[in-house]
């Protein structure tokens, strides 16, 4: 079994030492080898935002609004794929923030070729790893119904002591 | 009936326009003359803050996190009470936000003399109009269970489509 496969086979994700602002979970078999890289320093593609958030059928939003969006995010966390000497953007998170005491997180997208391995798992586990070094004290996310018990698993709760999360809607 | 009553009394507050960055719902009665004002520019006074929340009986906080918090947050919105030429903090509203996409609003406060009279409601108001003018499209809160009715009165739906808020726990 290879170091990758081991490492993902029980959802468990041991993410190493973070080398420079990097931080890598495991690497491929040894045919097709690749590592899974993780950051919140690097810039973002716009574009490649885009692409990835087209491959599991978002709605598109406009790329004006979507650089806002991350440039006023607290912390925005990606997941990438090297293979050799090229990068591809795996998976995105982000969160807002009153830099202090909340934070909620929005936008968590795991490409669908690297879903169902652990990874978006791990994306959430650094994102949280990330907040907690912030000393944010409340971290929040609003689920949607078929992602309710993945979130559950990493120790969010729904609903905790009758709080309900809700939107507002206009006449 | 005074004005400011008949203001009111049905619990549909008018908001008047704005002077300067100020803006007025109503006057008390003949004898006992006030004004409630409304703004989000006005620097907030973080021991008068802090006594408003007292006057709720919330966990107090460190007031360094509090300011970092309001330095930090999109929106911070106050109610003031005006007698003469003396001005009352009597309700306050946060929000996070990407400045974009979504807003949450956090720390909702109305000091409890003033609850009951429609103030609740036109403070949300007001802070839903500041919103909408930055043109935020999706505005979030958490609501304790005591309240879920009074923001659903305001067009807040909890669990829309099933989308469950969550709240993190460490192990």
């Amino acid at each position: 079994m290879s170091f990758w496969k081991s490492l993902f086979s029980n959802s468990d994700v041991e993410v190493s030492t973070p080398i420079y602002d990097w931080e890598t979970v495991g690497m491929g078999g040894d045919r097709n080898q690749y590592r899974i890289l993780f950051t919140t320093n690097r810039e973002i593609d716009l574009y490649e935002l885009e692409e990835l958030c087209d491959a599991v059928g978002w709605a598109r939003r406009p790329l004006r609004k979507v650089k806002k969006a991350l440039q006023y995010s607290f912390l925005s966390a990606s997941m990438w794929q090297q293979k050799g000497s090229r990068q591809r953007l795996i998976g995105f998170a982000r969160a807002t923030s009153d830099h202090t005491f909340n934070a909620t997180i929005w936008d968590v997208v795991v490409h669908p070729e690297f879903q169902n391995q652990g990874l978006g798992k791990a994306l959430m586990q650094y994102m949280i790893r990330k907040l907690r070094q912030e000393e944010i004290s409340n971290i929040t996310l609003f689920a949607d119904p078929h992602v309710v018990d993945f979130y559950r698993g990493m120790g969010f709760r729904p609903d905790p002591d009758g709080i309900k999360g809700m939107f507002w809607y206009p006449d």
